[in-house]
């Protein structure tokens, strides 16, 4: 292995106003020899659902690592900073739901700690900005060494925030589930893992029905979208094992006019 | 410390292009040791006056560095390339006013000198693309350790292209100040620095009045804008201490219809 | 030379899935002491050519290199994985097209193997996400020294598949070129070469004019777009030798209504 910690980083800064270059300097000043891995800056401003879908998304496939996760429309008000370490790596942020289905994926939570340790922290401390006076400071000194336990108080780990479930069920020969995620391709990523379609028997190369709020779309069901003609409507798993609706060619998101959250309904005997 | 040189890097390049890995892969090219910290390279087109607002936002929170910022509308024209020597690391770039008020933060300049030796560029060396063969070249030289006045002469500080201060002044109880930045959530950061508002002794909680040329609107100044209620607007510190407006969990450049360059008049006795 | 491996990486992921920060983590799981040069990750989806012309843009600027390069509407079907050996280092992605014009630009082709051995590959292997799951293990596996034939047989390098060249040619005065990049500053970069001027000694001031689809513009050639007046149309050679159009202070694509893949008529005796 390397001698060098990782730091994984994920925000609603944008690219645009140097926030994330400072944060990136603040935790180089700390510990100069971090090696940072930015998941991505451009969440939805203050969107922690979309946030922690990604985060838990993308953390499995990294080195274990500490994981910094910002956003937080709560800063300055009461909600907690914590840590919670899990198999996988210690997850840095606020208390607010972001962190906890990256930290169900790594296996759960072994132990969280409330950030109370001020001298782990920048100073002044701002109101506004705890990436960069709280959290990747932390973050900073861990990756140097200091050991998890010196940041807080332990608190238990129901404490922690938790986000309501996505929406996914069984309705009879129906799927019904929430976008979790519109990509960039305009591929519709699901709730609902591969395995639901168990129960189905549901062959390779069957008809579906995708029904969205602005009517039903005939689709296929298949092992990757390039299996249906160009322009068709395929549902299949995705690389990371949801259900997923894509256009071979094309824009799901937009030809359905579906983005992140709405549900759709998937009949599996149209 | 670190083995690593820090090089930290603003351009106006945009992100589609690959113009800023070329400059990386020159840098790494030259000090494969270097680390760069990307400041943002969305700065837009030829906007000299943001680019140099952002370098001075972010530097002082980077470790001491190799600052190369480029946005360089003059490129193959009459405007020297300079290097700027501060208390907190060297600044590279043209001589148009970009670095100012980054090495203003930094202490003020040291020392400068034109960058004339061509010992230190790349060849042939282009008449647009001075951030791959002037700029980033020498600062990949700094980095492995060549003596700041090999670069070429010493000039004059005080000879380095200056810009125009941007508005920031008090009118009675009124506070008249320019945008300097509407970030990524629309907050509109303000000229004026906390401490203008010492000669008000305005209570938390004051009731404000943000006149702008559409209209004029209720705000309150607060310590931090989660204590207005969602939709409300704040008058408050910045996390750098500048005076800020902001929607609680809103865009407050798209509610006042202001951006970057705008001038605002903030009356404190309504 | 540093003890740190290389890694270029060019995608069509874009930045707000996560993608690339996953392909970063498989990338430093197994080679921990990489070092990324990210080129573009905003490669129009699924747009081979643009990525094949940025890729061939950017490599001949980087350091000796594993470049590994994303653009795969294929991805699932039958077209062939390969890593091909060159002067300037390994270029790792699909067989189509799009590592062809910077293989060239490398000095040619010395090698190419399928890749087959799936001892390198991350398991299971997705139907859809080879960067995650094939080209980025093997990029790992070769910078921590996986000498290059373990990654599969050896296929003959006219058999890798090959883009259709840009439109260039010479109409008596007049030159016909392709639009290979209109840029983030709107600047209009031809397929031909600022060589191809060679007959027509075309002093620089002179007059040109550039034909589109819709209409005649006046133009001046020059050896930097500063060279005419604010608001002017510029033809001259770019940073890295192919004739441009662009407009001083301004947007030439937008000027013009071109964009990437539009042909241009430059009439060198108007």
């Amino acid at each position: 292995m390397s001698e060098h910690q990782i730091v994984s980083f994920l925000t609603d800064y944008g690219l645009s106003d140097g926030f994330v270059a400072t944060c990136h300097g603040v935790l180089l000043g700390i510990a100069p020899d971090a090696r940072v891995i930015d998941i991505s800056h451009v969440v939805p401003p203050q969107d922690i659902r979309t946030g922690a879908r990604l985060l838990a998304r993308v953390t499995p496939y990294l080195p274990k690592a500490i994981h910094v996760a910002v956003v937080d429309p709560g800063v300055g008000g009461q909600r907690r900073a914590v840590a919670v370490d899990t198999a996988r790596g210690v997850f840095v942020g606020p208390d607010n739901g972001l962190l906890g289905w990256a930290v169900e994926k790594a296996g759960g939570a072994l132990a969280a700690y409330e950030l109370t340790n001020g001298a782990l922290f920048r100073k002044p401390v701002s109101r506004t900005f705890h990436g960069r006076d709280i959290f990747m400071p932390v973050a900073g000194h861990l990756a140097r060494g200091t050991a998890l336990p010196e940041a807080g108080p332990r608190i238990p780990t129901d404490s922690l925030v938790a986000l309501p479930a996505p929406v996914e069920r069984l309705e009879g020969g129906d799927l019904v589930s929430e976008v979790i995620l519109a990509d960039h391709f305009g591929n519709l990523h699901l709730a609902s893992a591969v395995d639901r379609l168990e129960g189905f028997s549901l062959p390779v190369g069957h008809p579906v029905v995708c029904a969205t709020a602005s009517g039903e779309h005939a689709a296929t069901y298949v092992e990757v979208f390039e299996e249906v003609p160009v322009g068709g409507l395929a549902f299949y798993g995705d690389a990371v094992g949801q259900l997923t609706i894509a256009v071979n060619s094309g824009n799901a998101a937009e030809r359905l006019g579906v983005t992140t959250g709405d549900i759709l309904r998937i009949r599996t005997n149209p």
